[in-house]
């Protein structure tokens, strides 16, 4: 429910906060940060262009305490009361006429003189397949009549991906190197990948999570969310075609991910909750483990996804990143109360700092897909840039910046910040 | 090369370590483990039934330290000289006639009064699936014509595994529930499990490893290996046939796998090295990023691999562990220096206290096969026990034991300890 903390007349004292695109007082997402000149890594909150040092903040004792590390995974263990309280109280201190003010002001850094980090110690990543449309038109190059496996609509499909090389926004990803073979070759051969994509998605911060051998049922899951951000799952195409059978995607994907600095918490998205898509008439009931009458009404999320591209021409000629595909979180089949659920219901543990990718959130329609893949057709129809350039894939020095932007009547607009790479040539 | 810690004349001061059938002065495996009372986790070495606490012997002062740890982690880290020159100062250490006997009894504890810890702490955990016996007898499932993938013959095939859910032997394994399709029902149900079964694997923890955008050369890869384990790779198969498609293995496998205490260094397992196995003739030449001519020449290991069973009704009758499978881990297609390679040609990063899996290791008969899925044809031939018992697969209470020993003439027998877990009934 919308209280007090979300009141699209709610000023901050931090002047650029208010009608920030991204960072409103209406926000105040946690990240992890590295003062200017200033060494150790902690936890802060991004207000406007600025940030604030939580671990200087009057906040309560064990969030300051779990704040001192360089990881948030201590403060997502603490769980949802606690957090709550700590939205509720950022918002006071941080809101015009707080009597922290004075107070505050010297432990706040400004955005673009910090270094931020990734968000976590991320135990395990595991990747869900949850945007149908995508599902749909990846299925539809193997099976045209039928493109949607049969247990789609029964099971929230995921597959583990590697923890290791997710990186944060900003830091260059390497071209790989892979077995790729051409349709009409015999064998493969060892090269730098020529089909590069990348895959819009949406990443879940896990809290306090579950121990081995119980589950958590869906009622209760998303009390188990710690936050969301934004996951650019880079894919190799052309390894991914050769390697991938059977067992899933490999190497095509674990040479990095990129993720947004910023956790939003789940409650500065609760103006944003719509009810579950529309599951089309006559698709299977959820098995009871997966369902949730509170999210069925309220599981989705109204949040417009962008991703847009700056090429090498582009930079030259002074142009602004051109987006190459606007489309929004509600495309997932699955809610992710429902994910988690399914995640744990083997008894599988979840832990405080893992991550959950959504899967690529495509949009129905041509505009709206989330990898080149379906955009251009495998290539076949390339993109037209307006510097002239063509895109079948990404190329080297591509940056590929993925946004989220949720805005509704009578609410401030919240964002995600940034989530941006830029393609480094194979070694 | 075998040297002076091979000598099979070499015994031991501490009386049980001579003739012992895996842990010989000859083997000098390292684990984490907690004397009894005594509180803090640290690093031991097996000798015979004893284990000697490594942060009390007189060796380097860069492994003392990485010792006082609760994982092995950094010694993994320091990489292969130093745990050579550890394994020759501990070989001279605990021999007959060694002048720090006296110095070191005080810090010998009983292996049985000792807890045995997860070894490293893992940071991702790779499943590879090299097995060649075993993905023919799958694939045969499906393609009884053409077992074997295109790709299976080039690509070291592999997924990520769950790091979370790994416990050490000992730990019980509580049976998932799940989706589960008859093929004759058009709907899945939530139930646990039917169809549980184990997988005989071989652990390798990764030492030193790689950064992010760069790669290990092929004949480098054996230098980053820290050790070997044993690995049971505890699979619902009734989860994994419905849940699989596309994405690969999630819920059936991460459940629980069950990992043995003791690292087992390359250098012990030196005597029984042997050459790739045959390719057979008019098999494709692995491409150049995974070809090493020494790799070639000894890249496998002779290393006799024993799956056992102990049912409540065998405990029952006071019966020992039944053998239901004898394999050996030369039947991998690819080498570890292969899948080592292969894991990081892409610019992957590899950590110290990653974990590969081999993937099930059947030899090519019955008799050898390393699942049940094999050895009960799907549970279509039921396995006959000593107990009047029969097994299709594993039911609530049954004990899975794997083992593995590498014996040759002229050496000592050198045996890695028992990778143990039964399973409790699902909740």
């Amino acid at each position: 429910m919308p209280d007090a903390t979300h009141d699209p007349a709610l000023k901050s004292w931090v002047r650029s906060a208010n009608g920030h695109p991204d960072f409103p007082i209406q926000n105040l997402p946690l990240g992890v940060f590295i003062p200017l000149d200033m060494g150790s890594a902690r936890v802060g909150v991004a207000i406007g262009d600025m940030v604030l040092d939580l671990t200087m903040a009057p906040v309560a004792e064990d969030v300051r305490e779990a704040a001192a590390s360089p990881s948030l995974n201590a403060l997502f263990a603490l769980g949802e009361g606690p957090r709550k309280a700590l939205r509720a109280r950022l918002s006071e201190l941080l809101a015009d006429g707080s009597p922290h003010r004075a107070e505050l002001e010297q432990h706040l850094h400004p955005m673009e003189a910090c270094t931020l980090l990734l968000p976590a110690k991320i135990g395990d990543y595991t990747d869900f397949y949850v945007g149908i449309h995508h599902a749909t038109n990846v299925g539809k190059v193997f099976r045209p009549d039928n493109p949607l496996l049969p247990n789609y609509k029964h099971v929230p499909i995921a597959y583990h991906g590697r923890a290791s090389s997710v990186r944060v926004s900003g830091t260059p990803v390497r071209r790989p190197k892979g077995q790729l073979k051409a349709p009409d070759s015999e064998t493969p051969r060892f090269a730098p990948c020529e089909r590069l994509d990348y895959e819009l998605e949406m990443a879940v911060w896990i809290g306090p999570g579950s121990t081995l051998g119980n589950s958590i049922p869906v009622a209760k899951a998303a009390s188990h969310v710690a936050g969301y951000g934004l996951l650019n799952d880079w894919s190799a195409r052309d390894i991914q075609a050769w390697e991938y059978q059977p067992l899933g995607p490999f190497l095509a994907k674990n040479f990095g991910s990129t993720v947004s600095p910023w956790v939003i918490m789940p409650e500065a998205l609760e103006p944003f909750r719509i009810a579950q898509p529309a599951r089309p008439e006559g698709d299977p009931k959820p098995l009871p483990y997966l369902l949730d009458e509170a999210d069925q009404a309220g599981g989705a999320l109204d949040l417009a996804l962008e991703v847009l591209i700056l090429t090498p021409g582009m930079r030259e000629k002074g142009m602004a990143p051109h987006r190459l595909s606007l489309s929004n979180a509600q495309h997932m089949y699955w809610t992710v109360a429902q994910m988690v659920a399914h995640h744990s219901s083997n008894g599988c543990d979840l832990n405080p700092g893992d991550m959950l990718g959504s899967g690529t959130l495509s949009a129905p329609d041509a505009g709206g897909f989330g990898s080149l893949l379906e955009t251009t057709k495998g290539g076949k129809e390339p993109v037209q840039l307006p510097s002239g350039e063509t895109r079948k894939f990404v190329e080297d020095g591509d940056e590929i910046i993925l946004r989220a932007r949720a805005a509704r009547e009578g609410f401030a607009t919240i964002g995600f910040g940034d989530c941006r790479a830029s393609v480094l040539p194979a070694n």
